[in-house]
């Protein structure tokens, strides 16, 4: 029997224990989204930094550096946190230096722990349920929220990803967490509307971005980490850069 | 226009601004909805404490002892955490020093920024709205859950109230426990029986007590911390002992 957790802030990650794990990295307003979308059109991999400074210095490495802070693009950075500037196929075969609010502080928090880490997003739900079903581990999702503040985006998928795993859990988050997917389910956009990161986005003009970041299984790829660095599993890598999105 | 948010653990109460707030701490299954019980049926005063040894020592000042850990009655203490042994009237008149696992370490936590802490449950539901509707503060909803993790009888019961209140929020905590509760409402028992905290209590043979704690407005009753110790408000002490529950 398989078992699955959801932790809802990286805030409360010392309460589970990563041993041996599958950890889910979800931060559906806009990192893990940015990373499927850059990944999955041809950015060869994406290095997840914690500090502003540190993802900067990279950019004298031969790096690109993508920064965001509360939702906008960090000073001096090449990108911010648009999935959809990835689209074009303008990166392919870049390697990325990423850093954002909240996304890749959890992203560094798990991989201290865990047995694997994946980004989950809802543009590639199905093919991520697929191979957490293919493999033995348990497995924790856990939202990057919004400054240790519980975030309703990610709960959201978290519900919809557990929905499509049906493994055993014991966890009232989860629990809570499908309930509201089930909810919301038909009407995802209109709810999320009202939530507050998507009013955050909807005050900088970046409705296009939400309408994209809820967008189900655009990409049949998966993310994973690889010591320090993101990529495309190798089955993935040839499709990439031909993988466009069917959206909208 | 009031300000109404929620805090789903007190692991995270360190991002929430107490000041000035109106602090509502929910442990529905059962600190708050006992120390509710026992005050409305006579209880003169609860003391809630942190630390089992510390309220172990009150013993000895002449109170009586109440102590709960992991569901259960803790050793050498005269009562454990059911709001059901405080329905004889045998405690009218006493002072009692209470420690559980997850509320009254809220409660400790709240009242150092506080401006007022009030304790929710769902068997004062209705007179604990009227009460914050007649005040004038912003309010936060604390909930105890369990040991650190979310909790979903903690999470109803703040959907419950928000909605009660109908403040404005900016709080996707709150969204998603409004949204929670109206799905629930109707059918409270069958949903909760999921649920984490439930199962436990099944296990110890407290149905009764799930039963209880989940019946809504059983007292007009408002609990209230005076200092260090929970006392009904002035208005409701003359009620108290009288205050028997519609409950069968």
């Amino acid at each position: 029997m398989r078992i699955l957790e959801t932790c809802i802030s990286p805030e409360l990650i010392h309460l589970y224990d990563l041993k041996d794990k599958t950890v889910v990295i979800v931060d559906i307003f806009r990192a893990s989204s940015t990373m499927v979308t850059a990944l999955s059109s041809g950015v060869e991999s994406i290095m997840p930094v914690e500090d502003l400074e540190i993802c900067r210095s990279f950019k004298n490495k031969g790096w690109l550096i993508a920064g965001e802070r509360n939702g906008k693009k960090a000073d001096g950075f090449d990108l911010g946190n648009s999935p959809l500037s990835y689209l074009n196929g303008k990166y392919q075969g870049c390697k990325i230096a990423m850093t954002t609010t909240n996304g890749t502080k959890a992203i560094v928090l798990a991989k201290a722990a865990a047995n694997e880490v994946l980004i989950g997003s809802f543009l590639n739900l199905s093919t991520t349920a697929k191979y957490i079903k293919s493999r033995e581990n348990d497995v924790l999702i856990l939202c990057a929220g919004w400054k240790g503040k519980y975030n309703i985006e990610d709960a959201l998928f978290a519900g919809a990803l557990s929905l499509g795993l049906n493994f055993h859990h014991d966890c009232d988050a989860t629990l809570a967490m499908e309930t509201l997917y089930q909810t919301a389910e038909n009407n995802l956009l209109s709810f999320l509307k009202k939530a507050s990161h998507a009013k955050r986005l909807q005050n900088h003009q970046l409705e296009k971005d939400i309408d994209f970041c809820l967008a189900r299984d655009q990409f049949d790829t998966l993310v994973k980490l690889y010591g320090d660095q993101l990529k495309l599993t190798s089955t993935d890598i040839q499709k990439s850069g031909t993988n466009l999105p069917k959206f909208p």
